[in-house]
């Protein structure tokens, strides 16, 4: 109409319209989908749970198995890029897929994240610290790395495990019969025990263009082995911890030369020590409070690295706090609506399972008058009032 | 799991899951089955046409025309509540679906909304002022309406019109015969000439439990009768002025019985009157800035206030521009997700046609240091560099 437009900033840059892959519907997908869908595009989520939550919220929707090269082909036909939102999906899924749309995170970072001797290898070779562990694939190598670690120590599956699951505490001797069978064979890792005075995480993301965005890092309370509640930023954690997490964070993304979003989850030990514990190579529970409590929201920075656009500014615009909805938590949903400065996420399952993640709140401080663990109370007062 | 829960809080409250039904499929309504997602509600489209919007976000959509009794009830059994996204809904079909199912807002306000005559009546009925203006049916009563109220004037048609359509500029005499020809032969409406200084607008709602909250009045400014520019608050509005906007606002809502969100434009003169134009019985441009610029946006209150839920808090978080991205200026998203504090939305919608509203970028400001004018600028500087 009026002066010429200028050519797009890049090729990479898929244009609005254009329909972002998701592997997995839950609701870091249906999150993920939101963002996107604010910025014009659509997506379509593959998985093989019917009435999958992110669904709800998709152009498409394709109900299959990860293993089925014909459902793949037709999703990776219709889509413009992939990104997933859980790390367990199969490296051959990936692989077929990556070979016909660009799928981001790639397959690199995804192998490193899927094993837990892969991922501390990867954290030492970086220079950054974790527990010490031993991989654990006999009675024997479980012997042997209990001499070396001492007691007490945890035995994990190196695959496929979240929220405490496929894990088993080692206090004494007496234990190691019955932790060793809890692997069911699978291949494990000892890790030695961490007394940590806190557990923080820190999301960050990058772009195709290599451009990073690193989120402040926050402080996560676990209950039952699932989050709980996140604080942002981690309180009283030293400046110089918080840019230590934050530099690990930067670092990992350019040497998995990574596209996407990562969350680290770190240990705090009494002196003041920084451990690397997990990585996700994807959104992550910790980083819910950015939807409102940054500029730029951890969903909308997966949806952009994945569709090749820059990234958005990742400050804060406050102090935030997160609780997560855990089973029956959600029936308090009449209430949070009402609850001063909430803002409720519902995640649109049908079925409040114990121990399910139904949805989160957020509130968002923009003054020191509220004290976070104030503000804590008042939303788990919200939740069960008879806890007052 | 441990204490029982309490009763819910009212039996009104549609409980999560629940679907809620929206007539209209554009980017206002993709926008409320966006914000119902967020709490964990399904949405369900309705219209006429193919590929909607909303229909990209939503858990169902159906085609069909607005007069299709057949495909009206399927959609009834389908949802739990109805809502709509334009005024222009035919009122049978809301009095056919309000016969099964809760319809908000309700015929009263849309009945009054799509009649500029009974909206003008029903505002000067509450003591509001509006431009003078005269019912048109013939062309003998344009003269007589001409000879009341002076030139110059505007004719209207007293229904569906938007964006300036359906309307004529009188200037003098000249001009009758082409301006009584344009309404083609349509119930008409004469408004004096208003010479006003600013158009404000007020974005309001009401919940099922009688609950009101009122945004702060934003001004607007047009291009081609098109919404330009949104500035929250209305800068340079004397606080009177303000506060006699809102007090409107929530009159009209207890005066309607109203349950949803309702918009109002008004004219400000050079003496300071405050002049109803239309009214909107529905979400509005000029809300969208609180999507990120208030603590609760009006599509969560639209979509609130359907489900039979408490409003949320309408402060706002700072200030706010919104700039409407129009046309082809929906080419420059690229520009846009890097401009600093930029909010980029864009609607989904395939073809970028002239005068067709693509998208949205609002700015939050959350300190004093940028004025609100270079905002814009900058905004419009990224829309289109060659203007710079």
């Amino acid at each position: 109409m009026s002066a010429p437009r200028p050519a797009p900033l890049t090729g990479a840059l898929l244009p609005p319209g254009s329909t972002l892959g998701i592997l997995g519907g839950g609701q870091l997908g249906r999150m993920i989908a939101l963002a996107a869908a604010n910025l014009g595009y659509r997506s379509h989520i593959y998985g093989p749970d019917a009435d999958p939550p992110a669904g709800q919220v998709a152009a498409a929707a394709t109900i299959a198995a990860y293993d089925d090269e014909a459902a793949l082909a037709a999703f990776a036909a219709a889509v413009d890029a992939v990104t997933y939102e859980f790390e367990n999906v199969p490296a051959a899924t990936v692989e077929f897929l990556a070979a016909r749309k660009p799928v981001r995170p790639g397959a690199k970072a995804l192998a490193v994240a899927q094993d837990r001797v892969a991922e501390k290898t990867f954290a030492n070779g970086r220079g950054a610290a974790t527990a010490p562990f031993r991989a654990v694939d006999s009675r024997a190598d479980l012997d042997a790395a209990v001499a070396a670690l001492g007691l007490p120590a945890v035995l994990k599956t190196r695959r496929l495990g979240y929220d405490g699951k496929g894990q088993a505490m080692i206090r004494t001797a007496a234990d190691l019969d019955a932790a060793f069978a809890a692997m069911k064979g699978q291949p494990a890792i000892l890790e030695g025990f961490v007394d940590f005075t806190a557990e923080i995480s820190v999301v960050a993301a990058r772009g195709v263009a290599g451009d990073v965005a690193v989120f402040d890092p926050v402080e996560n309370r676990h209950r039952h082995h699932i989050l709980d509640v996140t604080i942002a930023p981690a309180p009283a954690l030293p400046a110089a911890t918080a840019l230590r997490a934050q530099t690990i964070a930067h670092d990992f993304l350019i040497a998995l030369d990574y596209v996407g979003v990562l969350a680290i989850e770190f240990f705090v030990t009494a002196d003041g020590a920084l451990l690397v514990n997990e990585m996700a190579p994807r959104v992550h529970n910790s980083g819910h409070w950015t939807i409102e409590g940054a500029e730029t929201s951890q969903f909308e920075q997966a949806a952009r690295a994945a569709l090749g656009l820059p990234l958005g500014c990742p400050l804060r615009r406050g102090r935030a706090v997160m609780l997560n909805l855990i089973g029956d938590d959600a029936h308090a949903h009449g209430r949070l609506l009402l609850a001063e400065g909430a803002h409720l996420h519902l995640y649109g399952k049908a079925e409040a399972r114990p121990g399910r993640k139904m949805g989160h709140v957020t509130r968002v401080l923009t003054d020191d008058a509220v004290p976070a663990e104030a503000a804590i109370a008042a939303l788990r007062a919200a939740v069960t009032p008879s806890a007052r």
